[in-house]
């Protein structure tokens, strides 16, 4: 990987998280994240490493979690720099050649208290393996109630990020990458109303790391309106209990398809940080179906690619 | 597969089922099972499966769900006998020949409501592929708090089953084999105290179907007088926040891990029918440790391989 870029990369996602969680804090108005930073062994050299069975992994990370907030009953905004060596089964599911990689970035998943405030999830990366590297990252909101405007202002918000950096930001592409990306065929629902997801972004890397700093910078504009929308919508057990269900499917989502998560157990990640997306609380039933004509069966409904960029 | 065989083979397994669900019934001694039985619709021709992209499904199946009980908090015992075409992919993972496979089998995960009642999970199942055919199947306990007894008396009964057996029924290999399946690698740590596993006995078939039978039957011998034990223990809340956490793992292994799921899934599985297996409530914490030298401690320290037959 490149090392200015690296570096650059690293500055950018270092002060993206700082800013995010500065902001997740005034937000919530009452607690803090937790700051544990982390730091894994010296790698072993290549001979050695690669006589493993496993992959091995080295670097460090700075995790920042907050549990039992005001608005946020769990949010996790992690910032990690790793670098290591595949197993030779994983390195056979990725592009490039070598089974050394390097990879970097934020992640965050912010499951809020109140059952009608989305949760959310963003990720920005930069990824290499042997003289190969390129970007990856998007956003998605997964709401428990169906609020149009909420759906079109996120997608807005992304969608003018996108245009900004025409032709790499393409939000027609883009946005139907994250509808299929974000889905559980098994329930044939999505997880949620979407939003963006690109991946293997591998040219022009000064004018796509320009595209992928435009898509961290939009996350505060994207979310925190709707937060600010909701949070003071009353709720009862009915609500409490639904988002419990949302959230298994979210679980779901994140133990069975989830690439980000695959590939962080996979490579020997640290599975706190990367199990960090879990909500406190989940919760499954038998067949569970709500109640023709209630606002929870519109919301399953909506759970199907949409156009939601007005204008 | 052989006729008579899968014959023998059904008409034991809906028996099993039927004997677990009245028995459970009693002990609950409140909740019923809900009866929902399902069919497929018949199945395309060989070259009509073959052409589509994704696995294809006929079959049936008895599920029978309880949950809200006065012991069984959520509790599934499932009868299934599906056959269909594997995906290309799929079918790369499996032994035998051609695409074309049949499964029956019971399959019962069972989350108790007090904590200090262990969940406990069973499964006997015949499958074939091709001319292939063979058994597989298991059972282990996932206690919340150790107590050594229980985890002793529970290999007692499925060791004596295997002796009954040997050497078809080989409980050491089956009990190392159950310590290595039943394990979250990302965790470092069993999901429980273990129990047996077997899969791919394909020799011997009247003989193998006569341990499977054992094993089966078996079952309530094993756990019943375990719940008859426990369940007037009384708790609070810091039993009941670590049961959620401990199923949290739980859910961890059977989305990310368990080859039943996966299975089931990716062969386009009927989906409510394979979750019953997730718990009611389920919780995460972030990097969440007990306190050292307590109880939760001291089960935590006993999720590794640990010889537990007594005599």
């Amino acid at each position: 990987m490149s090392q200015p870029l690296t570096q650059a990369c690293a500055d950018y996602f270092l002060d993206l998280q700082d800013r995010i969680v500065a902001r997740l804090e005034e937000l919530d108005g009452e607690a803090r994240f937790l700051h544990d930073d982390w730091q894994r062994d010296p790698l072993p050299d290549e001979a050695v490493a690669l006589a493993q069975p496993g992959p091995i992994l080295g670097g460090g990370g700075r995790t920042r979690v907050l549990e039992g907030g005001r608005v946020f009953d769990k949010a996790g905004v992690n910032y990690s720099h790793v670098r290591g060596w595949f197993s030779e089964e994983f390195a056979r599911t990725m592009p490039g050649e070598g089974r050394f990689f390097e990879a970097l970035g934020v992640s965050l998943v912010l499951h809020p208290v109140n059952p009608y405030v989305p949760t959310v999830h963003m990720n920005v990366r930069r990824l290499s393996r042997g003289d190969y590297g390129w970007f990856g990252g998007g956003a998605d909101l997964t709401p428990n109630y169906l609020f149009e405007e909420d759906a079109e202002h996120f997608h807005g918000v992304l969608g003018d990020a996108c245009d900004r950096h025409a032709p790499i930001g393409d939000y027609a592409r883009m946005k139907a990458w994250c509808d299929d990306y974000f889905t559980l065929p098994h329930r044939g629902e999505m997880r949620g109303v979407g939003g963006v997801f690109f991946d293997y972004l591998d040219s022009h890397p000064d004018e796509t790391f320009a595209f992928v700093r435009d898509i961290g910078d939009a996350f505060l504009p994207a979310y925190v309106p709707i937060v600010e929308r909701r949070r003071d919508t009353t709720w009862g057990e009915r609500e409490e209990q639904w988002q419990a269900l949302r959230r298994g499917r979210y679980v779901e989502f994140n133990l069975v398809h989830d690439r980000g998560t695959t590939f962080g157990l996979k490579t020997g990640g640290r599975t706190e940080s990367i199990l960090m997306s879990l909500p406190r609380v989940a919760s499954w039933r038998y067949a569970h179906a709500p109640e023709p004509g209630s606002p929870e069966a519109a919301m399953v409904a909506a759970l199907q690619p949409r156009a939601w960029r007005r204008g």
